[in-house]
């Protein structure tokens, strides 16, 4: 259930409720790929990070452990010990991106498994049974994300057949969620919007499966290839077609100035691998921008990562000590400078959610949006 | 300061305390080589999985960030956030183990750095200035640590030096300490016992350095290539030599049966490796034996790594989750073996030390030193 609780221009602050529980939008999904972050982050640590909604890859887990083994402990919520609300993807984003061969057919998708080659179909009903055996709070519909640019005539016919293919998701996952063994029988459905670049094909392809009445909508194949304008120009674009009741999630995006771009353009979820990415290399989101711990000029400097941060990060360690861990491959590097970057994306979320509480998003965007993107 | 509370047999449960606070003994020294845990745990970490005292690398602190770097930054305690006690190494395991190209002399050693190949010249005098940089409250004495077995005539040479070395050691680290400027002025110095596997080596070097009443003394040179009968032969010939009221720490061991049995001949301070490094290859200690997480039979295993503890990890994790960390190369899988295992040692401890202060600890050596190293 999703509440737009106020409105600034098109930025909505909104309340997202699940079967784990209440988000405050907009929000940041912070991602486990494998049922755990990146850099030996916990479900635990994310509580403390200021996470609200944990996203997993349902390709992932299918392959290992299996999503047959994570349903026989439980569903991943207890598998991975984290009590707030999941959403998992549908799988169809890592089939197109990590697998060398496949066949895209009516039917699915035919592939060879990333970890030791062996085939694999998947297809909607496929990925709507294995996200409903991780029984996450939001199962993404199983779709085709083609690359940005792609020839149009491809780009309607994927379209079209990812509406047909959303019809399936939906069918089944009604009869899974019917069925009494199911682990988490209120499992919602979230459609995806595709169309690459092409703002009629965008906007037929949203008012197709608007038609569906789900509890969400996400706009996919974006940050696949082309600029960041015509990144916004689609959201400009597609936006006003999605329905204004529902919460809409830009998939894969981004830098905190694209979010808050975003947010601007009434996107109220977001998911990105940027924070714990970057942190690995060194590279730290901070009120003054992004600074890259690996510089020589950190060496001796005692100061934390970023002055007007309060993470558990901040209050402890200072830029040398991590510098150190860096340089040396301890993995206590990685630990701290993801956490950093965690809160730092969780928290400007909340600083986004509180300027829109408090009428003043416009101004925050016009302070931020392009400091909190310099390099320093 | 060391203080005897109570003995059973040859085995003592002591106090010790040093600028940093005070030690309940028999202890196990959490060992952070670089200024941080392998496994990606911190500082803040340790004093929840029960460490009492942490031991740094001389040698790769020195190569790695440098000395005068954790000295700038007030000394490693303020770097790596430790406010317990540390004890240093002399750095000359290391630049025996490690480096390829090395020449002994009566003044030191020259020796290639591992990460860069720079030349560098260790003796008594650097090994305490750099110890004297990093402000551990227990600095220990520059040695040569021979493997076993060593030619007999090299030994006691190599002993001779090892004692001429130790009253460099003293007289410099008494110069350092009365410096205005130095960063722990109460640093103690250990001296460290050599002989190979030569009982009258073993007792005329421990009666030798034994003179210089230092606040304690070190057992080096065992675990190198030795049996562990030998080993323990060697204990039971050169502990008598030990002064009664100081602390003996042997150094690098061991499995928790060989933990057992060092403190029934009347050991104080451990150190080792093992339960780090054998965590992130998924060997786990348990109250049963060690446990190998890699085996299958754990793929839907629900219970904790161990029945019978009480760390965060088993208060949390299952088997089978933990397993599925390590098998997808999540770092977070490594982080909780390891804290599961550093727990354990801790824990092992406290349980000795526990039997000791109730006059059962032959009853608890019956127990337990035998089933702890069994595979299960
Ligand atoms: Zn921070
Ligand atoms: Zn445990």
């Amino acid at each position: 259930m999703f509440k737009v609780l106020r409105t600034e221009g098109n930025a909505r602050r909104g309340e997202f409720t699940c079967a784990h529980g209440t988000v405050q939008t907009p929000v940041f999904q912070n991602v486990g790929t494998q049922g755990a972050i990146k850099g030996a982050v916990s479900a635990q640590d994310l509580k403390e990070l200021g996470c609200q909604i944990e996203l997993s890859n349902t390709y992932h887990l299918h392959v290992r452990p299996g999503d047959q083994i994570v349903r026989a402990m439980g569903g991943l919520h207890k598998f991975m010990n984290w009590d707030g609300p999941i959403l998992t993807d549908s799988g169809g984003f890592q089939v197109f991106s990590l697998s060398s061969l496949r066949r895209i057919k009516e039917e699915g998708v035919y592939f060879s498994s990333h970890v030791d080659g062996r085939k694999i179909f998947m297809g909607p009903e496929e990925s709507m049974q294995i996200q409903s055996n991780l029984g996450s709070d939001i199962a993404m519909a199983f779709d085709e994300c083609c690359e940005n640019p792609s020839p149009y005539e491809y780009v309607k016919k994927s379209c079209e057949r990812t509406t047909r293919w959303l019809y399936r998701c939906k069918a089944e996952l009604d009869r899974l969620n019917s069925l009494p063994t199911t682990v988490n029988p209120q499992q919602m459905l979230f459609g995806i919007n595709q169309g690459g670049t092409y703002d009629d094909l965008r906007i037929q392809h949203m008012k197709d499966i608007a038609q569906l009445d789900l509890p969400g909508y996400a706009i996919g194949g974006l940050a696949v290839g082309e600029s960041t304008e015509t990144m916004y120009h689609i959201l400009d674009v597609v936006l006003p077609h999605a329905p204004a009741d529902k919460p809409r999630y830009l998939m894969g995006v981004g830098t905190p100035s694209n979010i808050i771009e975003a947010v601007w353009r009434g996107v109220d979820f977001f998911d990105c691998v940027m924070p714990t990415r970057n942190a690995r290399h060194g590279h730290l989101f901070t009120w003054d921008g992004i600074r890259n711990l690996n510089n020589a000029k950190y060496q001796l400097d005692d100061k934390p990562i970023d002055e007007r941060c309060n993470c558990p990060v901040c209050r402890t360690y200072s830029r040398a000590y991590i510098r150190h861990l860096l340089k040396s491959g301890e993995m206590l590097g990685q630990r701290l400078t993801v956490m950093h970057n965690l809160w730092f994306y969780n928290n400007l979320m909340a600083e986004i959610r509180k300027a829109l509480d408090e009428g003043r998003f416009a101004e925050f965007r016009a302070q931020w949006s392009d400091r909190l993107s310099q390099r320093i």
